[in-house]
């Protein structure tokens, strides 16, 4: 194997590049803005331009390059067709014939920003050491990613590991971002923990410390809860529920080693962890009780180190 | 590759063997009693001696045969040790060192019965051609199977495809089966939907056609469904819908090309299929709407052309 690689996570605003030794050390890591103007079609040269700037600074000749792995916003079927980024602008695209195109280097892969991610933490983080792992990213929304037998699975519409759209009850009147209702991401994001606090102050009188917040945030619920605040702690048993229910669920169809937990509102760690993991065990079927729960390690350099770990 | 294969499919009254041409041919089937006295210590006995007259009577010799695939009615792990099979009184055994020193044969390998119907449905059966499939099969309990890129997943507790445990609701009074609440199983087994049957007709004094029925089961739901009485109907969608909604979550899970529905409730046919499809729509994410929804074609059968895939 060569000794170096890039890992390239495409997000909307910023692109995260991080130059690697194959065997996992990350030596270097740096942002660009993500240029979408144009239909998004800068985005791929100026990755390049990038990339052979910092070969050029190291005296480095392709030979020495493993590689480029690119976590991407959207689906990507067989490791390397962009199927439709609407946040990028871009269509169907063969994204690693464009860069094969652009820098000359053979060995591309492309997966699904979320999907990468989970292959990171398999690899370098939270996850180390397990071969099947389901990832949970709680953020602004809910993402994820499945691993098994130390691989991603992308599924047949590039949609596998979309755990932010599973639908918790039919009785939901609001709609989740996608357009459907009922679903996970309604739910225990960071958007609709907040959201379930507002209509749990609202609804009646009770006393409590988030009625002295400013900004309403997942984040003060659980610094409230910390601090013994009854209805904080109602909603922490509510979000504890409906994940350690839908996890339960996931078990049965996967059946994974652990699952990961990851995102800005798993910042507030164990406590969010041991009531997953209660609820969980209510629900789950008896063989996967014991399956392993933690929390994803490499923040957002995730996806660069997955991104590096599909080439290998 | 060598002409010949054994499918051997292992249940708690009868052991299905079937003689298998490796192309995929099945040549004969028969069966033989599973004695589960003395611990189940005699199946694998009764089983090899069952396979080695067969090839006796056909002047096979052990360089004729391929091997040996076995479905078995518990988890397995690895391909070959079976971690407790209580129905059939056995602990952990390595099921493949068995069979080779019971026949001789090197290439043995194991799967649980519900996986390994799976992958026999998408070799020869309903699933043909795809790659990714999520089996179903609605009999008196739920089981199922999933198949990722044309192979079984199992998963780290051998627990994978267990979607009859997949959780539908935390309002659920009742036990399941396996001692947890609100699960799949609860309502859409054969049991499940007779049960629905016998509390909508208690609760009220609505008409029905069910109420002159002797026996209240599943197919009597469906055939008085058929003849449009109108409680029937409801109980079809009720089921429809929850299947749906759990369908529509695996599709987040796994994501795959097609959802495949067997077991004795599936005689009900396309009025179920077409049932179920409609709910999956209405809360699937919208890259999987349009995986495809067939029937399990295989029968009985499965398992024994799914072990015998295995072995390929």
């Amino acid at each position: 194997m060569r000794p170096y690689a890039f890992g390239v996570d495409i997000g909307g605003t910023t692109v995260k590049i991080g130059f690697f030794e194959t065997q996992g050390n990350l030596l270097k890591k740096w942002e660009i803005p993500t240029r979408k103007d144009m239909g998004g079609s800068l985005i791929l040269s100026d990755i390049a331009e990038s990339l052979q700037q910092e070969c050029k600074a190291r005296k480095l000749k392709k030979d020495d390059i493993e590689g480029i792995g690119l976590g991407v916003p959207g689906p990507v079927l067989e490791g390397h067709i962009v199927n439709k980024c609407v946040n990028l602008g871009w269509g169907v695209i063969d994204i690693a014939e464009e860069m094969r195109k652009l820098t000359g280097i053979e060995n591309i892969h492309a997966g699904n920003d979320a999907n990468v991610a989970a292959l990171g933490e398999v690899w370098q983080g939270g996850g180390k050491g397990n071969k099947n792992l389901v990832m949970v990213t709680l953020g602004t929304g809910v993402g994820g990613g499945i691993i098994l037998g130390g691989k991603i699975v992308p599924g047949a519409f590039g949609a596998a590991g979309e755990i932010g759209h599973f639908t918790m009850t039919r009785h939901e009147t609001m709609s989740c971002g996608c357009g459907k209702k009922g679903h996970l991401e309604q739910y225990v994001s960071a958007t609709g923990i907040a959201r379930k606090a507002q209509e749990l102050l609202s609804e009646s009188g009770r006393p409590s410390a988030l009625r002295d917040v400013q900004y309403l945030s997942a984040k003060e619920v659980f610094d409230c809860a910390k601090n013994g605040d009854e209805l904080s702690l109602e909603i922490i048993e509510f979000v504890g529920d409906t994940l350690g229910r839908a996890l339960a669920s996931i078990s049965c169809v996967v059946d994974p080693d652990i699952f990961l937990i990851g995102g800005g509102v798993s910042k507030a760690g164990d406590m969010l962890l041991d009531t997953i993991q209660t609820h969980f065990k209510k629900y789950a079927f008896h063989a996967s009780e014991n399956v392993k729960f933690a929390l994803a390690t490499l923040g957002n350099d995730a996806g660069m180190y997955g991104a590096v770990k599909m080439l290998l």
